[in-house]
């Protein structure tokens, strides 16, 4: 799949260059970082002269990125750019050369080779989507002086580690408009993802148009569901973009609301009233694998349904089947006995088989969650490795395992960005690591896929869930192995965060909007201030204690409003690491300007009219001004009572706590201050 | 189209109540005001216990309605409300009943009676428009205190003034997706609007799929189209928010698009190469009326797309036909003297009665712009009136001469939201006014429209340009002509502003995001306060000068952050009236804030690293701090030179210059601020 075009194979030997990562990193915004990348002297300015001429054969996904780039990069430096459209007859200032227009599948040539001149640009591939990575990359090389846009030198040979770099994105358990994925789609190729894994059913619905079987949607979606025709839409889309869209149907489990509207392939002995759920968890309801009818619907459903997707894979799902109905149906316990099925999973993997013979009749590959990967289940089959250490497997879960006993394989497990981790564990996580594989199994490991699971998001959140930590998730799938510096990726990260927001995305935009909402559009800036140092609960702990959530239940709260990778908290820490290690004026004044900000929060936030949305953030916002205040006043005086001392370990017990769904994130350094402040301060 | 079901009318009877506006518009924040509100001592309180049931017969539209309404009262409040759908089985918190689904014209009856006692709410109607009208008013009702949110108890019987409030929107000029229609329907529906008319052609693009005359979208629309699929799903959208879509086939000019693709209908006079225009204006390419396979294209365009849009109504345009191309064409000039056609008004005459024959055919009623208005059209047209003054017309234009004349007619001018005019100028406006008119005259005045033409707007800002002063529209279209309190409305449309954001509007939160990208993510308080008191440049005039923009020039610059109506411009000079009429220290002191805002300003701007895109913008900036730092001081010591009055009257006439596509809003207050000082504190 990284099989590059013998001219560029000569043209590697020819330029035998390859500068490390940290050469350039500082002064280059890029993300993924380039495989190969060597500054030059040169400067192109970018003014209303620019064209774009595009040479190739089979244009029409590149004329609509060429015609994307001009629009972006207009936007981007408010050049009046003359020619709006690429150029036909004559070369352009920046010229797009390509072999040909070519298919989606794991062996996609995305390599491209960049050069900026003062005069001209090349980028030159042997497939147009390795062109489109290429101006991505072009646009992420804008710079600036005060009078002019201009792009720096550099010649740039690129191509990625994996072939498979994915997001997936649950629009069971809240439903996300079209308009909702076509933004996340257009973010994914700004990164050079290429995998789009569409997890299209669940217990809390069914999200696709069926002909065949229209109480699918009829009684199982709310109404919301997407009509076949915007499927094809959204394909299309992705295409253009050289995304790939794998659609998931999750069978024999998670399958409440495909049994509400045809509870005939149900596992329940008996009478039961299948229905959509409105909660999150695990639930019972299966489809019966011992019913022949079952296999009819589903191949009749797929049948349907595969065609509208392009690509090779097809996912079933088959995660987190516990069986409970299967165990209490004497019916499907004598079919186990009969056909030699000790457990469940054996029956499961019956299941299995016979799907794959429906979907390789489509002319589909059957993949699946790591469950579905048993003894007898065939290695044809393409393992999803999703569980590890926190579902009770060995760290790194399934996927070596998979790749060595024959199975092609894709990472999940570590990039369940649903969890509201750091983007720093994220980002460690590397599918291979240090294991060491034979080249057929390292060919079977196909890349990996960021997960953004739906139970607490809604279009208004999605953006800020999936973004920026999507974008080092990418890096890690594009980049060579070696890019990993944790510091380097956070400020590139920063960048290109911000630049997400060009392509539409609502992933900073919308805090303000929710805290405009809680405040019935008073002053904000107390809760904004504290929603820079709290981040949502994490590892679905937010499901739990008074709160349970519903899918209709109101996720424009506080909790909704805050991110991940809190970013006063990010600076904070950083801070008093340094402080810590170094101490100096400098850096005391500057914790000082926190922490002042943090003791007026709760005389701001006390000014904004209450109401039943903010009134339990009083308590969080009052406890970080107390204690900013005395920890700010020992250290302007340089001096801390004992009684102080103890009012302040306290008060960091009580700041430890979760408020209204959230964590304070920066207790661990105000502790450390406050260890600081009791060794350099401390009187009787 | 006012008639109301007996009951109400005896309803109405029985409570004979009428309270003026003024009584209760100072607590609530009704948009548009209702017919007839009247308060009681109720109080209902929200929480997880609220059901909604549903009373009458074809509920499809008013299922949809009530679990939107349950969605956003959980937005609202925070509230996790158990039931999440309607209840069925018995009466709910809130009871709707209606008595049919009605279809929609301009018969409907979108009447109807809401009541809020402490422990439940009515809603009843005549039809289920009625009822959705009713929920909008219900969510408006929305209050709270610390501990919880409650709605008001009010009686209201409310019922439209005009049958038609609507909005165009011109996707040509700008092409708009789908989620900026669907979320603008949303808006409108919310203010009670119920026409939608989209203006899909101009010379700037073709945007309907044909699939009679596929070069239409393959030639015309640089593949930004909507597809028929997405036409009829935007219409059954609207259907369930109680909206009609009207389409607007622009002819026989502004056909610049058309004519790109079918070159062969064109009216110039031997080779002509027809191409999509980039700019704005009006131009000459024109359909040829005197070639019949002109009306066989068009009867098949009108049979293929007229089915798309169940609507009785069909534009046709009309509008800024120059018949340049007509005058020089000696084929067409021959047919006017055979047919005994003197001017050209009388050859587009000739031909818009053809077409009022094709759409008759397919159940239509030809509209068209008031150019359509001649003397030998029959009055079986629609007259959509749109100049006034500024285009020569008396004032009031031929609204009020179409419907003498017996034509139905419908009022745009006056409501040409991209003109970029205060609120208070469009909110003055009333299409009737003084004008006496029998009772049938008076019913041929359908309504009105607000247009949003798109030459200078993009899906960024759009939502900024139509909201918030189109919701003031609506309220002229609805509410009765006595509710006309300009400090009111505007104290009410604070609230509806903020309150669309809800909807997923973009006009607030897309100013910061273009105020981002121009300083690549730096500090933008200084940008952002300057935006305050800066408009964009009106009445077209910003596309003069040295800018000439294009359809894909940078429409992200610092003008398209500013919007109508200044929020600190609004403040200042509300302050300023009020201190030059009494003055007072507090008033003096609000003064001085902000003049010690603007003070800073420069220093704060001057420490954003420089860009191309912020640099035209220093100078603005320089000027404002500069002259507010003079005018504070001199009011700060009540003393004048006059030197500084003569530099700060130079610096005023700069002040009063465009800047960037702006014009500052604050100079008119400043003069007056500075002629204050110099009558009292002016010294040699």
């Amino acid at each position: 799949m990284k099989k590059t075009a013998l001219f560029f194979f000569i043209l590697c030997i020819i330029n035998t260059y390859s500068f490390a990562q940290d050469d350039l990193t500082t002064t280059l915004n890029l993300m993924p970082w380039p495989k190969e990348i060597k500054a030059n002297d040169h400067q192109l300015t970018i003014d209303k002269n620019l064209t774009v001429s595009i040479h190739g054969q089979g244009q029409d996904r590149i004329q609509l990125a060429a015609v994307n780039f001009i629009r972006r990069l207009t936007k981007r430096t408010g050049v009046f750019i003359d020619q709006g459209f690429p150029i036909t007859d004559k070369k352009g200032t920046i010229i797009i050369t390509f072999q040909k227009r070519t298919a989606l599948n794991i062996e996609t040539d995305e390599s491209y080779i960049l050069q900026i001149k003062s005069d001209h640009i090349t980028i030159d591939a042997a497939t147009d989507v390795g062109a489109i990575r290429g101006l991505e990359t072009l646009l992420q090389l804008i710079n600036h002086n005060t009078s002019s846009y201009y792009f720096k030198g550099v010649t740039i040979n690129d191509a990625p580690r994996f072939v498979w770099r994915g997001l997936m994105i649950d629009v069971s358990r809240h439903f996300q408009p079209i308009g909702v994925i076509k933004r996340n789609l257009d973010a994914m190729a700004s990164v050079k993802m290429n995998v789009f894994h569409w997890h299209l059913t669940d217990d809390q619905g069914f999200r696709i148009e069926s002909k065949t079987y229209p109480k699918l949607q009829e009684l199982a979606s709310d109404g919301l569901y997407y009509t076949q025709n915007q499927i094809k839409d959204v394909v299309a889309y992705a295409s253009k973009l050289g995304i790939r869209v794998i659609p998931e149907i999750d069978v024999p489990g998670h399958a409440s609301a495909i049994l509400t509207a045809y509870p005939e392939y149900g596992s329940h002995q008996g009478e039961y009233t299948y229905e959509i759920e409105r909660f999150a968890g695990v639930f019972d309801p299966t489809l019966d694998p011992t019913n022949p009818e079952t296999y009819n619907f589903l191949e009749g459903l797929f049948t349907e349904i595969a065609p509208l997707f392009p690509d090779d894979y097809f996912h079933i799902g088959g995660d987190e089947n516990e069986g409970k109905h299967w165990d209490a149906n004497t019916k499907i316990q004598n079919f186990k006995k009969e056909n030699g099925l000790t457990t469940n999973h054996d029956l499961q993997t019956y299941f299995n088989i016979k799907l794959e013979k429906i979907l390789n009749k489509l002319g589909k590959k059957l993949m699946g969650w790591d469950e579905i990967m048993t003894p007898t289940m065939p290695t044809t089959a393409v393992i999803h490795s999703w569980r590890g250490e926190n579902e009770g497997l060995p760290k790194g879960g399934s996927l070596i395992s998979a790749a060595k006993t024959g199975y092609q394989t894709v990472l999940s497990n570590g990039y369940y960005i649903d969890r509201m981790l750091s983007v720093k564990h994220h980002y460690n996580v590397d599918p291979i690591g240090n294991v060491k594989l034979t080249d057929e199994e390292h060919s079977l490991v196909l890349g990996g896929e960021a997960t953004m699971w739906s139970e607490l998001v809604t279009p208004t959140t999605i953006d800020s869930r999936i973004w920026p930590r999507t974008a080092a998730i990418a890096e890690r799938f594009w980049s060579q192995q070696e890019v990993s510096n944790l510091n380097n990726m956070q400020l590139r990260l920063k960048d290109v965060n911000f630049k997400l927001e060009e392509l539409g995305l609502t992933h900073i935009k919308n805090r303000n909007v929710i805290l405009r909402g809680m405040t019935d559009n008073q002053d904000i800036s107390a809760l904004l201030d504290l929603s820079k140092i709290c981040e949502p609960l994490k590892v679905y702990s937010r499901n739990q204690g008074g709160t349970e959530y519903k899918s209709f239940s109101p996720f424009n709260l506080f909790a909704d409003a805050c991110v991940v990778d809190a970013e006063d908290a990010i600076a904070f820490n950083t801070l008093i690491d340094n402080f810590i290690y170094a101490p100096s004026d400098t850096k005391r004044a500057k914790i000082l300007v926190y922490l002042s900000k943090w003791a007026t929060n709760y005389e701001r936030f006390s000014n904004i009219k209450s109401n039943p949305k903010i009134e339990p953030l009083a308590a969080l916002s009052k406890h970080i001004s107390d204690f900013s205040k005395v920890l700010m006043n020992s250290i302007i005086q340089k001096r801390l009572t004992k009684a102080k001392h103890d009012a302040l370990t306290t008060q960091l017990i009580a700041l430890n706590q979760p408020y209204a769904d959230v964590e304070v994130m920066i207790t661990a350094d105000l502790k450390i201050l406050l260890d600081y402040c009791t060794d350099h301060y401390l009187v009787n």
